[in-house]
């Protein structure tokens, strides 16, 4: 990642992800959680950070994002977006600047099935969103935004998707807006937020193997995007990978 | 731009700049204009593109895109924003492979008052927005995403304020909207959708010089942002630079 050792005077360009996903907390409830690896080398050795590293020169930015979730997760993702490119000056206090190195990130997200199987080592593991420690370099920041793009995106995209299996009960996709938002919502007034989207349509089957009134299993409406990326939609065909592996 | 030179595998980072303004058409009308600078070197010589160029080591993003847009024009944003970062690999049909280039792309809003005394000559000229020609690289499809996000926004925020003086009539801020949105507006429809809002606020003074019934004079609620950036809002001042220079 140093461009300082060929003796070039540009800064480098490194892809980085932000993985999100939701996990059962030994309580039993689903809490948001974000893949994060050690770092074993300085700037920050021995912190956690955000997987990622150089973009290779036959790479699309996309590409390169998927293969750091692969790399560091062996998992596809379900949804994967450009988030921004970080390049402050101050992103690495004390490092020469020669050494400067501009990110640009991507957030993804993995389903909560998947995750659960997913590779951890003593270098890699999953931590609550709401639980970070301090991370390398300005990642903190850079994770507390991917959090508001989710949240913002959450409530006018069928995002909650990235996160369900195909089929779903009403209570299910509450709890995944209630892991990502981290507040609870009135049962009440989700089923009508739900009815008022109309990307979410009853499948006229019910949950198996409950006896006395099994709930209702919902489905998304394919034909309703995972999240609106206006003309870039049809031109990066990573960016929504759409439905399940 | 070129990595290859020195040997280097990685791509070449440059910044380039999507600078909007409003522009009084021969009809009258005001219509959405974009600064553009003329190739004068291959590949795509002769071409019109988005100003831009390399990122210096010592140089943040935003400050990088503030510089495009003052060497284009002469002039300072009233909004800068990061709008996509754009590294395809066939950005640049027919170039080789190691002279690939990623873009950080940032979109800016000049006041249409200093836009019409900006520079222009034979290498840097405003173009309507709606009637582009074909640009080098991928950058009708920059533009297109730029005008997307833009059109998106403008309806959620005070951006429209970047276009206007401090004090302005609603058939002023009606014309902004119409010449961003591509479309006429209903007067009564959108003096509702204002009040609405709640970002735009009378100032008690009226229009001065016309005879009869001068218009009201309205402006912007500093107080609110001019684009929603959430956690990025604070790290990056250079994002918003608000009132007017």
């Amino acid at each position: 990642m140093a461009p300082s050792s060929n003796g070039a005077t540009a800064p480098a360009l490194a892809v980085s992800t932000v993985i999100f996903t939701l996990r059962t907390c030994p309580t039993g409830e689903m809490k948001l959680a974000l893949a994060l690896v050690k770092r074993i080398r300085k700037p920050f050795d021995g912190l956690w950070a955000l997987p990622g590293g150089p973009l290779n020169i036959t790479e699309d930015l996309s590409a390169a994002a998927a293969r750091n979730l692969f790399e560091t997760t062996a998992l596809q993702p379900r949804y994967l977006e450009q988030l921004y490119a970080f390049g402050n000056l101050d992103r690495s206090p004390g490092s020469n600047v020669l050494d400067r190195v501009v990110s640009i990130v991507y957030w993804a997200l993995v389903g909560s099935d998947e995750a659960a199987e997913a590779i951890e080592s003593e270098n890699v593991a999953w931590f609550w969103a709401d639980e970070l420690p301090k991370l390398a370099f300005d990642h903190n920041l850079i994770v507390e935004y991917a959090l508001w793009r989710l949240r913002n995106k959450l409530e006018y995209s069928r995002l909650a998707h990235g996160f369900l299996g195909e089929r779903f009960t009403l209570a299910q996709l509450r709890e995944v807006y209630e892991a990502v938002l981290g507040r609870e919502l009135d049962p009440a007034n989700f089923r009508r937020m739900v009815a008022a989207n109309g990307a979410v349509v009853a499948t006229g089957e019910r949950l198996e193997g409950t006896k006395h009134r099994p709930p209702q299993l919902y489905r998304y409406d394919a034909s309703v995007e995972l999240a609106d990326q206006g003309p870039l939609a049809t031109q990066n065909p990573a960016i929504q990978t759409g439905e399940q592996k």
